[in-house]
């Protein structure tokens, strides 16, 4: 088709100068073409290109990260034996010592300690009553008692009994302005760098990410997008009941002193049914409160992936396992190793653990 | 840098080759490019494209139609002052009447009593019971008066005592299979093409389309992707509890006998902030069902858009509203109009109702 086109001696200047602009047009054409590939890809489907340089920079180049990183390329294999489609790859992710610092103590334990405080001038009667006083007293040993009934009491006083509105403005004051005893920083950069880093990596190779914690779902919700990228409606967690109503305002829903779902332990597995409705192929935890998780998560045929998130480093942040009251990990470390789930040594896998160190 | 490449009469054989071979290069690369970009953006990010042509065929061109598209190109004009970024574009669809045909019974109704049928061979009692005897029987006028406790009795034996895999088995299979009374077909062929239409056309607009159902959650999500395009995580609806537990082969979770949520009326609301834990911007029903959904979606500040298909083709397909036993439209038609919700008629905005007639 081409041959003689332009290579021809007897071309007068007029056909000449045809030529030149066609091959002018295409070449533009070429350009723009490979201009909007790029943008295009650029604005979500180019998602081999996002993985193309080092992924997860905050990792060692230890086994665990070659385990995320062999897994990420098998199911991501287009006709490979592990293939997964872009609408089943889901990965579920705890929060609470898995995507940020769970200690000296849950964060949303923090918050309500908080809360206790700031309305206890409205309930004198807090001052004589359990495991209030407690709270008050700041008298940890007397609360630590209390168990989980008394959280239960505590939960509910502070986190019902006003409309779901009302909370999510508390919860978001509360987040913006608390700091962290330890680090003295805003709970939100006491985030892991290389579980963002995680986050990214599977997001750029074709996989939603949820949060699946044992904490409220609406405690987190109101910063999980920018903190981790996680919309709301990616978010699960434990929740207490609500009901509509329409009062002077408008509709409303009104947070009830009631659990809805206690999504921890055998609770993950309901509430990732019940939110996803798909089994995920990858999970993300770091106590026994995920182990359910994770067994529902691996416990499925294909290609699937586990990994714990073991906290080995007191240094930069804490070292904790079998006997900690806050994240305690027991059964999974035994169990990790016959069920295929990868142990992540916050110590020794991860380069850094927040951004500011 | 082109001029004179290949219109000269001095090029010896070797040169003018080889600038065909370029030439053809260049070809076949614009080729590539122009394959790569269209074949990128068949796999979901031209939406400009889709838009620029009429979005809704199916739509009259009436005012329904044009309040839709009054309500899209508000939203996403940036910078405009009813403008919402993507993120938050949520809308919620109501499932029986509104995506699909809900008469003469729902659906997942007919599912109930051909499962009682089934079934009835391991439950020789039902003979004697109500209101199993009523369907063993077709006897509809004893079954109507067994009301909600004799239909939770149904749901009840039919949806629970399996796991969540075996209930999608069963709930896949049977819809694979069954065959509406009227149509003759599927049922999955009994959603509305205009339906379809205004999902693709809110989601080329950057919205996030939802489910939100009276209907049994894992009774759509089988096929709502398939169908619908929306995904399992994307379906709300009623559901019954789950429990987690390890049998001989793995993980499981068993369906129970006891009411999760009931996803309908002022349970919509519940189920939206739930499940999405925003507040949709634009919601769509037909029957009283819907009408907390509405109130909950354009009673919030900010450009809202509410709609109400209304069933006034008794031709092409139903005729029916305030005394209707399945989808029943009483309260929403009275208030309509105050709330500035639009009813979509049928008969007269829709040129036609199924992709097959």
């Amino acid at each position: 088709m081409v041959s003689g086109e332009f290579g021809n001696a007897s071309l007068d200047d007029a056909t000449r100068s045809r030529g030149r602009r066609e091959h002018m047009v295409k070449v533009r054409a070429l350009w723009l073409l490979w201009i909007l590939w790029v943008a295009t890809c650029a604005t979500g489907c180019g998602v081999g290109a996002q993985t193309a340089a080092n992924p997860l920079p905050s990792w060692n180049d230890s086994p665990s990260k070659k385990a995320i990183v062999d897994f990420v390329a098998k199911v991501t294999q287009a006709g490979g034996p592990d293939f997964v489609p872009v609408s089943e790859r889901i990965a579920t992710f705890d929060n609470d010592g898995t995507l940020w610092c769970e200690q000296p103590m849950y964060v949303q334990l923090a918050f309500v300690l908080d809360r206790v405080k700031v309305l206890s001038g409205k309930h004198p009667e807090w001052k004589q009553k359990q495991p209030f006083k407690a709270v008050l007293d700041n008298d940890i040993a007397t609360l630590a008692k209390a168990g989980e009934k008394g959280l239960v009491d505590l939960v509910m006083a502070t986190h019902a009994g006003m409309t779901t509105a009302e909370f999510e403005q508390i919860a978001s004051d509360w987040i913006k302005t608390a700091r962290h005893p330890k680090f003295n920083r805003p709970y939100t950069d006491l985030v892991y760098q290389p579980m963002l880093e995680l986050l990214g990596y599977l997001r750029a190779n074709g996989f939603k990410t949820f949060i699946v914690s044992g904490g409220g779902i609406e405690f987190m919700r109101p910063w999980s997008e920018r903190v981790y990228g996680i919309p709301p409606e990616q978010v699960v967690g434990s929740s207490i009941k609500t009901q509509f109503k329409v009062d002077k305002d408008g509709p409303v829903l009104m947070r009830l002193p009631a659990i809805d779902l206690v999504d921890d332990g055998p609770g993950k597995p309901v509430g990732i049914n019940s939110h996803i409705g798909r089994r995920p192929i990858a999970a993300f935890g770091n106590s026994d409160g995920d182990f359910q998780m994770l067994q529902w998560t691996t416990g499925a045929r294909g290609r699937r992936f586990g990994l714990i998130v073991h906290h080995t480093d007191a240094e930069r942040e804490y070292a904790y396992d079998r006997k900690s009251p806050f994240g305690k990990l027991d059964k999974g470390l035994d169990a990790a190793s016959a069920n295929g789930w990868t142990i992540a040594s916050m110590k020794d896998d991860w380069k850094r653990i927040f951004i500011f160190q």
